[in-house]
């Protein structure tokens, strides 16, 4: 389960503070134009914001191991390494033996019988850089196609951001609320995909939006997703709802957009549109209730380190590298990409 | 793309107005008592409700075509099918040629070039009958782990349903919009599934809630899904959203459930809590504009035909059913259940 | 485990004796023409030969439940139906309790702790017919792209068939051999597969050769399978094996075809080839140890019933069936067949 | 296709000359044990046989880069990387442009219309040492539970091998073949399993002897593969080759084992018995025909370098460590290995 994808499979693997996080990107078209700064234009979309992030900046070195050569895929798997620089790192010593609230410590205990004692291991959200250099990949074969991915920040804190200024006023309150309590905060994020022709997806589970739904709801701290106007919609008619079809130049098309790009599942060839709803960063230097698991003594557990004030905006840039791992396979599977060869080889 | 789940996995087929509508299960573990009646007890909550649902009743057979023997499953195949009665009718002919607003006649034409044109086909809510249908397998085994599925409707046309009295209210508005204008509505489901043992799910792309959530996202009308508090947590602190850990009846455990029952994915022990968008029912007795795909005439569609006023009702069992499917797979592959054997066999 | 192929992927189920036997073919593209007639011309290659099959003539009625309208296929799941006429038969029942030498009934019942008591179930050859249906719709695809299987029997009983001569006498050893001892016989298969491109199959765990040496490897009574020159190769030298190129018809070619129509698991564009080794007939009506299992009691099993002499000639049918499958899925991800649509449709 | 296994599923990387080969292993149960060693000690299998071997001795640094924590897995995706030492040679220059008899240049670039031109690529026989590292953490695993592979030389160059004088032999025969002409041989490895417990594989197309048939024909050079008696099963009549069945121990089992440890797919508990025909070494210092596909122009190539003059001996243990993967998966899938934790974990 730690794949994604049925044709263009993405394996990712590591712990934050292991040796490595990385993925093999197995059935990648041959013949693709790949360069080391493909993924370290995505990678360094992560290094957190200025503002809201905490100020530490993860510079990731990146090597591609396998399925390349003279910069050119082969068809092969193709193995992205990002070293971990500071992986034996002590700062989470402290922690050891104790589940931090909104952290995954006790389900994996639960699970597994053991778990990774430093930085969340697995479930820290650096595990996500190996899916942004997977969606490197993906969102160049993409942008061949003429399919792009915008995703903005559309609520703060609760406060909408409409506009630059509001999104700065959403962050001054974030700012706010981190300096005055040391509390978190969450936020919304909205993701349009451009240029998807109408076709893609397929009925009953093989729905595109129903895929790229799971596809968001699996990163880190997403505790809700819509589609097109989502929850909206199950408070409109379905005369206010229903797009109408029409002839716009010489084309039969849905004249609206309510449903965010698909029906039944394949795509209308508009605009895809998703939400995103990201919780309030779990790490805050305010006292919390745990329990350390050998003694079962409970206690207030102060937690030190620099984290992210919120870390909504680190979120947007998955979103977009989940939902292109979804676009690629399914254009694969309807026979609008070649699944061997992309451009000419010799 | 018409299967589900990787050890429990159910494959449907069938269009609305085709021969039958059927699943197969495969990986059924073997020793289940399994009778028609334990199908027949989950279809019969498709038969749509009589304040917001068709006129029709529509009773389905059903039949076991293999997987069992003297009413036992051997581990096999499970094979169940459910003719559809009446699936020579003509009252869809007016409709042919043209793509009805809401409905998917237009995206599977683009896909596939060809369509089923009678009562939606494949992307019809017919095809839910047969994931109703391995949801009731999925449920016996589950309900035999004491793990149970409790939906029920949040909002009706923007209306909160929070006692008998206000869903009554809700309902009655409902059908004063359907009567009045013709006009159809949508609502909001919630879904509370109770019992679940701590550690099922897994990380990364594996996440149980991910898994749930993409399996709701897949039945038709579906535009919204959270988990927890959902688009609410966005709104939080970390300090009033995170769920504090102290010790309760001897054992660790979170003290609040506001992530919906699941830590990285992977569950708590607590509750795990859902809730489902559904658009309003796209066949409507209103005019609407669309377009004659062979002569490319723009015209105005009048649906004539009995239409549920309301779906939402409908989707409740259904968002069951696809969480029971996930939920029985996470917990073969984490061990809880054997993928072989149930209880005592010869 | 019932489902076969990754794409156009086909789940078989139903037991021996038990109501039908079928399969679901998910996958398929939209737009090709497909008859009853397409499946029954390919069951009846099942009827028992009738020198060395039983006298018994399994006329098989054959239902297409979905995926198609008007003869032509939707891209959604086609059922094909295969009712088990004669399914309550009482013939077997006096092999309860018992393990038949040389059958699945002391394995299913180790692994499930039951099984179909009747006729071998899902163990049966006859759930063979499922595999001959699926396998009909993807030879009717593979044909248009001019892809053809030709099986042929190579050895009965140990006796080479070079020529109808050879083959009749070899056919004669085996009714004698029946005749004077009642004792069964086996025999092995050539398949042909001409017209495959260049380019089919994949690195690694695809190979082209490995998935169809599976595919051959799970026909019931397989014991053995080669590539080219299988077992031979291993006794030649490098220089008498290697397949050398040349230009033929200004193409680069290997010059002969030793390797049987892959290198390094990729077609080569020459004809594939294959030899399977099957066992001989399991049941015989010779007295052979077995013991009751509910009473642990060692006995003298004598079987009574119409057997095949040697099933060897059922089982070309359904390796060209299996093969089929293999390579209709290989052809769609290489980009060689369009995986949505074949022809033009509407 | 560079996947492998259901639930303890190896994904490989790597080319022969490129950075590095790897696996990542996805499923892998926590709380094993799991040292480098573990590893190194598979691996040094590989080092080529002094014999019959290249005389270049490759040490193979090995490196675990995620899913282990002090030594213990964590049941997160372990990847193990095996760096190429030489990976900058430029001992295959010569051969740019060129199609090697017997080696995968010609179909990679059918195909994928490129390839990388060192050493084979992924072609090589090197990618089988990521197998061996996979393979070895399943052996550990399947070690606990008295699961025990024995392979060994069965023939060499047509020169059975029954014991170690004639094996040595057959030694000398390849290599005064070699030493007179150049000229490479093959060979057959019998592949014994022990301990399996009866009830492991399932019907249809998950029959255990299949899997396994897969599994060891996707290994580089393989032609052929038999289970029990293999092709000699279908020179027997009925009688002498079914396993009949008795109570040996106080249990019932088969007397004798023709069938190599399965009936109908599942393992009866006997020893399960394979046999692999493995083709002579394509790498020859023999002119061979070959053609310069830039200039289309035929000519004799005469490879220079140092070749196994018979790999056979390889194969050996890439052969167990695909079967110790079959098993692995097929045990958890039979619910006799907990896919989640093995052994006490804190």
């Amino acid at each position: 389960m730690n794949s994604f994808g049925r044709i263009f499979r993405c394996t990712t693997f590591g712990e934050s503070h292991g040796e490595a996080i990385g993925c093999v990107i197995d059935g990648c078209p041959a013949g693709l134009e790949l360069h080391i700064s493909d993924i370290e234009n995505e990678l360094v979309r992560d290094i957190p914001d200025k503002l809201l992030g905490t100020p530490r900046k993860e510079l990731n070195e990146v090597k591609i191991l396998s399925g390349i050569f003279n910069n050119k895929t082969l068809g092969t798997p193709i193995c992205i390494l990002i070293p971990n620089g500071n992986h034996k790192s002590n700062d989470y010593k402290l922690m050891e033996n104790c589940y931090r609230p909104g952290h995954a410590e006790y389900t994996y205990h639960e699970r597994y019988g053991i778990y990774h004692p430093y930085g969340g291991g697995r479930a820290s959200g650096r595990e996500c850089i190996a899916r942004l250099a997977a969606g490197a990949v993906a969102k160049k074969i993409l942008s061949q196609k003429n399919i792009y991915f915008e995703s903005k920040i559309d609520e703060l804190a609760g406060e909408r951001c409409v506009s630059h200024i509001s999104e700065k006023l959403a962050q001054e309150t974030c700012l706010r609320i981190s300096e005055e309590t040391g509390d978190s905060t969450g936020g919304i994020i909205s993701l349009i995909i451009k240029g998807v022709p109408a076709g893609v997806g397929s009925p009953v589970f093989g729905k595109l939006n129903a895929l790229i739904m799971y596809a968001l709801s699996t990163i880190g701290g997403v505790k809700g997703v819509e589609n097109g106007l989502g929850f909206d919609a199950s408070r409109l008619t379905g005369s206010s709802y229903n797009d109408e079809f029409g002839i716009i130049d010489d084309e039969i098309q849905p004249l609206t957009n309510n449903a965010g790009g698909v029906l039944g599942g394949i795509s209308t060839g508009q605009n895809l549109t998703f939400r995103i709803a990201v919780k309030p960063t779990p790490s805050i230097p305010i006292p919390q209730k745990s329990v350390n698991w050998q003694t079962k003594e409970e206690f207030s557990l102060e937690l030190n380190g620099r984290f992210d004030k919120n870390f909504t905006p680190r979120v947007a840039p998955v979103a977009e590298a989940m939902a292109s791992l979804v676009l690629i396979d399914e254009m694969i599977a309807a026979g609008m990409i070649n699944p061997t060869r992309i451009g000419e080889v010799n």
